[in-house]
């Protein structure tokens, strides 16, 4: 079904509704609304634009075609030659039964019907509706709808497992994480879990123990971070080591026994349920072993920390403030050095990173460029140009780099970056960067650039001003008497150097 | 304290001892470990081994010298000139009340003493330990240990304040995030909530709701990547809409009286607690908006996304399929239309992503030479170049490459590079790419190169094979006749093409 869908209903707009249309629209489907809220059309704008926005950062590739969105007054026209509706209304039982009684009567026959219900069992939303009402199950999303890929797919006791399949195949094709839940039971599987958290966490607010912010402290600095990537069952798995799930249980089974949750209401943790989930366990490995799993865990681990300190937050803020004391001692060295000499400019030291590598196992070329210019900003900094001077709309440009690849260089090396200014006009720096890079600082690579002057505001070349004048002045000084080095000047294919 | 820390003890090396004693070295403390079990030192290295490679992608700084390692075999050896001492025994209170005791008579006086426990309280492992034991306070990290930053500090009552802030000083130093927990109680605080979803997780699996894959998985694909970046409460106040965290309590408090959870003491959720969770919730939010705070969101999904895209698992695995099904759009389109021509090679298409952003808003110059990258090995796939012939150890290497930029590219614009053999003799290829940006297809940046095929194993140049030579003449028949574009040959600063 999925290739061919064209146009889905939904029927509710609020965060939840508006976040499904946008999948939807993004995808190239057209979506037919109808949400008698006064901010139904809003909350599609703001949804629209935020999924655009993410989407943009998501893929490189061209976004297809936006579907056509189009507002009714009824249900009845909203649902009219759909190929799929979503139901996304308050959580009111009632009131979805008479929606859904609607949707039925008036989308085309056989039009699977997904309700976002978070809480309703699909058998308690088809009570009354009659035999058609097979074709409505749950499929129950998480917010962002239009970021988070995991769809609760429930069918229940005497559900149309056809419509069911062709919705999961919809819901692949904009991208989600279709997860058929077996038996039916209220809330689904995701927000039991929730709703115990929830609970917990009341008491511990209630009682003092902890603020709102330490408690989402207590989770994203920690637990948070492994949730990410792999569940409960998982992680416990690869903590048990070797000995697998049968060993964590009966490490951490005994707590069970323990008060340690306000929710005392425990399961037996008997030999059958002890199998059982360590044989769900087995097989949810699926034969990768604990030394795999976790070496995945760690690569997984690794990603969401720089992800998040991209963005400083977070874990990803203790990551930053980490790097940052990390480079101070390796500056406090390298300025010490400095004070003392004249010279080519000492201009980047770093490691070259494992997921810098290619195909080869070597650093790949763009990641030279980038170390290249990180080069060239400690140049310009060198020289004078700090935030002020970009903020009045001066900066420079790169107009010209010529590379040349010497040697490989491994994942892990330390790199250093040397830089030379070879000349300047009133708007021009011709400089040269060499990199050298392990224990032997063997020459791996050069980069020969010219550097333009701009007044961006005006959107032209412009002269260095003053301070940039005497900064370039007194780098040239500390530089004056050396040679130039003897490979600048040439042409791709030229002769050796 | 944490500058001067030179020496800590390691008391207990299991999985969380070890990876205490892996922050520590990794910073360049000396670590004196006690464990009488035969494993220990296994699990220390494997946990330092673990730790090196994931902090090598962490951080581009080079990592301080590794600490001094050592094993002892008595408590008090280990413990001797300690400036810090970290517990990790084995979870019965008893064993670890007399560790702590012997802890306290052979370390130097005031030294703090943390312990790992994920249980028991301070006043409880400090019960009948004498005065002394003020400084005993529970540091109660989460798994892996040389990763997660958090680290759960609970002093409890009568605990030597000073001693808990010199020990959260060290925290931080080694990268971690000390939260300090204002009152004691069984079990902490995270491991509150961890003991409420695996209580309820095990009821799931025991009436067969979900296996323990069904149940990771509607974690990791829908609130675990949630809560990488905020917890409970502040995903729940963005959900609240502008009205925030007073119409959220309003709009899922009920939930609280249905039988959601099969653990259903719940506390009453009246006008005081609703007070307390939305003044707490304010003060965290420290005057962002909603809307600013759903922006921070979508960011941290998108890094967190695009680094398990990476790696190709969880949700990264089902925003790979998404990625490649948009661009199998694209490039079904792109065969379509380049089935019938000759000219030069359309080699890449993608659009500039705003994490390509530079300072000054547009494209960062390695975003170029990364695309140009992209060319290549688009013109080498086209040639023959596939897997089988890299794992036969011939490759392509980029020896020399000239850039030109022309005009500036803004984030979300289209990119196209197109691609030329210009010469090729037995080994090498001179290659020339031109980037073209935007609705406009204006030209923004061209790239000269000289590629070199070379015999990885022998680690020198060597011929291209038949195959690919048929390859390349291929694509010379394509593009015979087209003149040579005007701006190859070029030096850096040469005169205008």
């Amino acid at each position: 079904m999925a290739d061919d869908v064209r146009r889905v209903a939904a029927i509710g707009a609020g965060v939840i509704g508006a976040g499904w249309v946008a999948r939807f629209l993004l995808d190239g489907i057209d979506v037919d609304v109808h949400d008698p809220s006064p901010g139904a059309a809003a909350a599609v704008d703001h949804a629209l634009a935020n999924a655009e926005r993410a989407w943009r950062k998501l893929t490189l590739a061209p976004l297809p075609e936006r579907g056509r969105l189009r507002f009714h007054d009824t249900v009845a026209a909203a649902v009219e030659g759909a190929q799929y509706v979503q139901e996304s209304a308050p959580e009111r039982l009632d009131f979805k039964r008479r929606l859904l009684g609607e949707i039925l009567a008036a989308a085309p026959a056989g039009t699977p019907v997904g309700s976002s219900t978070s809480g309703f069992t699909p058998s308690a939303l088809r009570d009354g509706l009659g035999a058609g009402a097979s074709r409505v199950f749950v499929a129950h999303p998480f917010n962002p709808v239009y970021l988070l890929p995991l769809v609760e797919v429930v069918g229940g006791e005497g559900a149309d497992d056809a419509a069911l399949a062709r919705a999961e195949a919809l819901f692949a094709r904009v991208g989600m994480k279709p997860l058929r839940i077996a038996r039916e039971i209220d809330a689904h599987v995701a927000d039991r879990l929730l709703e115990a958290v929830w609970r917990e966490a009341l008491w511990l607010v209630k009682d003092g123990i902890a603020t709102t912010e330490e408690i989402d402290d207590s989770i994203r600095f920690g637990f948070g971070l492994r949730w990410a990537q792999m569940g409960l069952f998982e992680t416990y798995r690869i903590a048990g080591g070797a000995a697998g799930m049968r060993h964590f249980l009966a490490q951490f089974g005994p707590a069970l026994k323990w008060p340690w949750t306000k929710l005392t209401d425990v399961p037996d943790l008997d030999d059958a349920l002890v199998e059982r989930i360590a044989a769900q366990s087995d097989a949810q490995a699926n034969g990768r072993s604990i030394a795999e799993l976790e070496a995945k865990r760690d690569d997984n681990l690794v990603g969401i920390l720089l992800a998040l300190k991209a963005n400083d937050w977070g874990a990803g803020a203790t990551l930053r403030e980490r790097d940052a004391a990390l480079f101070g001692r390796v500056h406090a060295r390298a300025a010490a050095a400095a004070s003392s000499g004249s010279g080519p400019m000492a201009s980047v030291t770093c490691r070259a990173r494992e997921d810098w590598a290619d195909y080869n196992g070597h650093m790949t070329e763009s990641r030279y460029l980038q170390v290249f210019g990180d080069a060239t900003d400690a140049f310009l900094r060198a020289i004078g140009m700090d935030s002020a001077y970009l903020a009045s709309g001066r900066s420079v440009f790169t107009v010209e780099t010529h590379l040349r690849h010497l040697d490989e260089t491994k994942v892990g090396e330390t790199l250093r970056v040397t830089t030379r200014l070879l000349a300047r006009d009133s708007k021009r720096a011709h400089v040269a960067h060499e990199m050298r890079a392990g224990d032997d600082a063997r020459l791996v690579a050069t980069a020969e650039q010219m550097l333009l002057h701009v007044d961006a505001k005006a959107g032209k070349a412009s002269a260095f001003d003053a301070a940039l004048v005497a900064g370039l002045d007194a780098i040239a000084r500390t530089q004056a008497g050396l040679p130039a080095p003897d490979w600048v000047g040439r042409k791709v294919g030229g002769p050796k150097a």
